[in-house]
């Protein structure tokens, strides 16, 4: 018997889902987030700082005279003095804040007075196949960009490194670029995991026709939950690209939509992988059906051959084993009707041989039936 | 055996069809409706106050002078007297009132001469996993919201609670914001019974792994029912949103409007949640399917290699059991050719030696088709 | 064994299906149609009179120049002479004259110069489950509603009992409010069929857990046929309503059209109860099957259990039931090595001992594998 | 056993597939075409005459000063010759004869310079269920339709018998409505084969219901492979017609275009048709699987029922089969412990109860479960 | 057994996923990459040439000055040089040589300042069922195309044969028409595939009724996998295709436009090709599973035939195999009660006849059944 994996694709991050009845519109800090690490990338040409700040407050004006963009790049969400001085300095919108601390919104993209509004949501997976995934937010502005992580993963790192590197078009091309580029990891984060998936599903196919076990069942599906979570985070994440496409904003610059079709043209990739993923999920299900059901017949075919060609046989044997009397052995008279063939010379033979026969007639017929093969 | 459950996700409230052939456009009060409790909430920046009066003739001119907001709230709808003041005193229209007092319209969102309608469905479930639905309808005018509910539940009791402690801007945002707020209310609500059957789903995933019992497929049944019937629900929660957003009722403030994109968004994740349980219900049910498959199959084997094993055994000992005759008991005649093997010194071990080979092959056999696994 | 229910759910009526090659725009009229019955409702406010007429030509001046309204309601399509004077008085087109004769026509709504023609299909079950439909088709004119039945159904009695008892605004709101009066009524006959088989997959389903029995398997795949069927008819419904609503037809007046809005929200609820219903039946059939499996799955494990557990006992007594003799009856020739348990003082008990233990082996084993729950 | 069908719903007309690489554009006839037979007819009102002609050279000048309308009427297209006058005198484009002469492309309608060029694929059922279908192509001029066809099937002649016949508007209506007339000719076979169709799947589910035979499932899937087929022909059919409709072609009369409507709106009915019949072939697969499950649940149940009664009771006369001596036959030494069941006087009778009681036990057991209904 | 295929349908080319993080915009070149081979084929009408060449560096104000037309074409993409004269020569943006190089894009096609780019994917099988696919690259100007080949297969050959050769209008027709003749090429490909698929599909339908083999599970599998893949390319073939129709580039001429259509309509037709193959897939799946579940039934229907006939029988003989003793050996007290059938003169014959009785009852059961068809 193949042994229970361990919960595969359950244990998925809880997240702040509303509780009916409390007032919409209200600031809402989750108790459970981790603390606020809040780091200010300010980047130009040939220019490159980063500093931990602990508050934010007094910094704005600052950012709007710089020839400079910044990025206040903020891990964890519990500051609630970082969301005041959002509220007061930045101006941002209660209801944006509230986005941002309820981590459990749709990717989507929002004008707003004075700044853009986008959400990712950055997919990982934990174990073996539990699929995670934490909300990226971005307040957009003329040289600032803001991006807000629960802060359980790094998947920015490589975004931190291109930065201080300098490589690339990454600290010239300004806020909107960077936005661009997160979102791009993002997206290719999703295109590394569901390569994964696809191979372990080929994986899958390969055992599947060497031996059908249960526990590939559990993979699959295990995947295919997956795969139905992602598909809601990806659709919204094209909805979201498309929206910074058709969206006339002057905070995102001509050259990061060219760049931002490129992510486009990505995330629908994505669903399309998604989906075929999903079919062959279903297609693995119905082979591993169609293959226990092969088995389950071979598997009778067994017990028909031996079973009905012993039964019969048996009884033969059965029958001569009966103890009919040639003579009472107690009146000692003779009864000769009874069981005339025990008493042949030989009775014994013709037996063998009647047996054999019958034997040999059953497996010419179960022969023909094709089921030897 | 499982034990039958006893009916899930049957006792569906019968909601009041028409019947074919009644006049359309005849005022219908259902005869097994509630008594109506009217309570009228005056309310605005700072000032709240809540009275339960018998009828509402006579009020509208006090409300359309005022200051305040007011919320006509009633709860069950039997009372003829009110829907005739409506008609004359606040002109609604027959097939308006008609709507609210036939409790089987689909949520739908429509603009009149003098004031807009709405309905809702509030969800709520029953025992285990009995979902019910009430028709929650809004009458939407300047200063005015009048609210008609079944009253079976108290759904809305945390935005009267809100009202009254005043928190938030809910006493100032005017009559839309009101209805808004129960809409948000009632929206929230599908997420909690969405999370919970979500929960239930992944607590069935563990246990159809540890034993697929018969009981899981009711349940999930049962949910997948349910999920059938809120699909029908949501979508038409999605369609009145985007009506309110697209209107151009002004009755509808610009900051209601904003909010309710953010309900317009919940209703479109409610969707997609739907969709998403319906799809584990049926990877679900698949896995049940395959598993019961799996356990056929291993219980073939069990009985196939018992029976494969001993079958010919027993055939063999059934053959030795013979009483072909040596000696004819009554004409003392001597048979040798009858039953050799019986008066061989050896022949008892040889036939339990042959025996053991016979079984031996056939473990051999079962071990290399790996039925032991 | 379950009986074999009468053929449910296929006795349909043969409707005139065109024959390959005959021309188009030919009046045809089905020899097996029913004789027409005429009658002519004239009614206005406070006025109202039915007669039945043999022919209506000449009726058209009187028609015109009435500030009442006429209603022609003919049942049967037999009359070849109705059909010329509607073609030669009326200036009806052959084609539409043709689309009333073939009686197959889907739901439609088509303005002509001088009249508006359309389609209804009134549903109604014969039987159990068998799902018939009759083709209602309309000719509206300014003050003048021509209505054509098949005639075997009384599905538009409610509109003459209202026309007759003057209740509500029917005799006042002109002929395509009546049109709409009639059009209700097929729909709500949707509804009240729909609601008898959701009421039946309910108590289905309730059995299907107390019993899955075959005969609930046809009664399930009827409907689903019905459904396939209804749906077809229900969207071309849908699509016609619309067609008015958005039609500028002179003949449809304002308060029709809101009225229309009505029909229309049902026959969209209509559309989604059948999609809804629709998934419940293959819910149904996939419960029936896992049901089956199961029970396959015990019957399976009540056969293994007893045929594991008595095959080897049997083939021990089979053992110590052979012949192998210890004393040559001829020769007389001891064979000690012969069976010695069969005389040893205890062998029968200790053989009983070993089957015993063999058993509850056997019986622990299928008690840990869980095979007596 | 049921006997295997010679193959259905495979013979299909091997179309001229393009081999990839060769150059699109140069004309190309089918070696394995007829060929041409070219029928002329002549007609308008009161007027009709068909002659069959080698070369349609020359003939032009004659057609467009004529007043009557001409239909040339080509069968097999192998004709070289043809198809050079018609580039060379006719003017039509070398891409429009290759899409006649590879008889593989999808109905379509398409406007050229001086003509506008449609395709139809005429549909006739071979043997039981074999689906094939010929091409029938149209060039439409100001008095003139060309028409070609491949030439196995005579599916026009009702067309060419009306026009002999001058039933109806036919002769009078023009070319555009002649082509509309044999369009429908089409569009009507597939009603009649679609009848057919739905005609023998509801004999299957009556058959089903008696005796779920493998031979019906083989009729179901050669439908279901047809529908599939057909599906994408008449898919294409309506968009063309559609295209007809939306056509502003100065060759297709408003009166052509009203008859279209109706040949639209019968293309529509047909998809309906085919999509309705496909659920109805999952359904009847659906219920041939769940009546087959029911058919191995109830030979189990036989199965067990008989093996769990005489299994033991056959291990309990194997017991007293056993030759567990009470006497030493060689030593005389006495064996009391062994079997005094035997020699106990009414141990016979003892034993026949035992088992009685075993056998009713499991019969009450069984028919608690419900196993012999 | 049937033996397992070797691995089908799954060596697919790993094509160059994006790794997440790496920098977007910097020219990549894959490392395991072909060495590029550049052809430059200048022609004309009348004149043709083609020379290989190192580098394109130069060669681009002869080209624009020209009344030839350039193709350009590269196999192989390991050359940086050849990028870097595109980039700097040609003003090829980085975006879209990324796009080259990375061989993994979706069929597309953009317009760019001073020339078009678009992609094609060619599709060829390897082994039986192994789908690969290469990326075509076509950057298109005035009178230059430049194609881009991984280079692994040849799938271009006949253009360019076609183009040596002179025959149609492939010379005089300028740079789009070449590029839709490629394009042209690489769709016919797919429908060669396609059919091949088809034909194997038909092929694998009659073995399955002849016997249900597992094997043919896995074809259909893979098939059904590829067509997966494919539809996925098929689709995104439509829309460049589509997206070359609408487009109004000055590069594509009127004439390549009409022939692209032709182009388009071959890509519906593939999309159709592929889902009615998918849905023939499906329907070969159910008709195994029905098969098997047949072939089960038969199984069980002969164990059942058997044992529930002789186990039965088996039971009777046995209890005549009982030793009840009549007289007892060591007492010799007699024991009259003890099977006096036994020593009923007649006994074994009226057994025997009763045992016939048994089997014959139950054949006749069986028979009435209907389990011997």
């Amino acid at each position: 018997m193949a042994k229970e994996p361990k919960k595969k694709g359950k244990k998925k991050k809880q997240h702040n889902v509303p509780t009916a009845g409390s007032s919409p519109g209200l600031l809402y800090i989750d108790e459970s987030a981790l603390p606020s690490i809040i780091t200010v990338h300010s980047y130009g040409a040939g220019y490159y700082e980063a500093r931990d700040v602990d508050s934010i407050l007094g910094l704005k004006p600052q950012f709007l005279n710089s020839e400079y963009t910044y990025w206040i790049d903020v891990k964890g969400l519990k500051s609630a003095t970082l969301f005041e001085a959002l509220m007061t300095e930045f101006n941002i919108h209660k209801l944006v804040l509230e986005d941002i601390t309820r981590t459990s919104e749709r990717p989507k993209y929002e004008e707003y007075e004075g700044y853009d509004f986008a959400v990712s949501r950055m997919l990982y997976v934990e174990e073996e196949f539990g699929l995670c995934n934490e909300q990226v937010s971005y307040i957009l502005m003329q040289n600032v960009l803001i991006t807000f992580q629960e802060g359980q993963v790094n998947g920015m790192d490589p975004v931190r490194a291109r930065l201080k590197a300098g490589k690339g078009n990454i600290r010239t091309a300004g806020s909107s670029y960077l936005m661009y580029a997160i979102m791009d990891v993002v997206i290719d984060k999703y295109f590394i995991i569901l390569n994964a998936w696809g191979d372990e599903l080929d994986r899958i196919d390969d055992e599947l026709i060497e031996k059908p076990d249960r526990s590939l069942v559990y993979i699959i599906q295990g995947i295919k939950r997956n795969l139905i979570s992602m598909r809601r985070v990806a659709w919204a994440e094209r909805d979201k690209l498309n929206d910074i496409l058709r969206s006339d904003s002057h905070f995102i610059t001509a050259q990061t939509k060219m760049f931002t079709k490129d992510a486009y043209d990505h995330s629908i990739q994505t669903i399309e992988m998604v989906e075929s993923l999903k079919e062959i999920c279903i297609s693995s299900m119905d082979m591993y059906l169609s293959l226990m059901s092969n088995r389950t017949n071979h598997v009778m075919k067994v017990l028909t051959i031996i079973s009905s060609i012993f039964i019969p046989l048996t009884f033969i044997a059965g029958i001569y084993g009966m103890n009919f009397a040639k003579q009472d052995p107690v009146t000692g008279k003779n009864l000769p009707a009874n069981m005339p063939e025990l008493y042949n010379e030989h009775g014994y033979l013709y037996t063998m041989a009647v047996m054999a026969i019958i034997a040999i007639i059953q497996l010419f017929y179960f022969w023909r039936k094709g089921w030897f093969k």
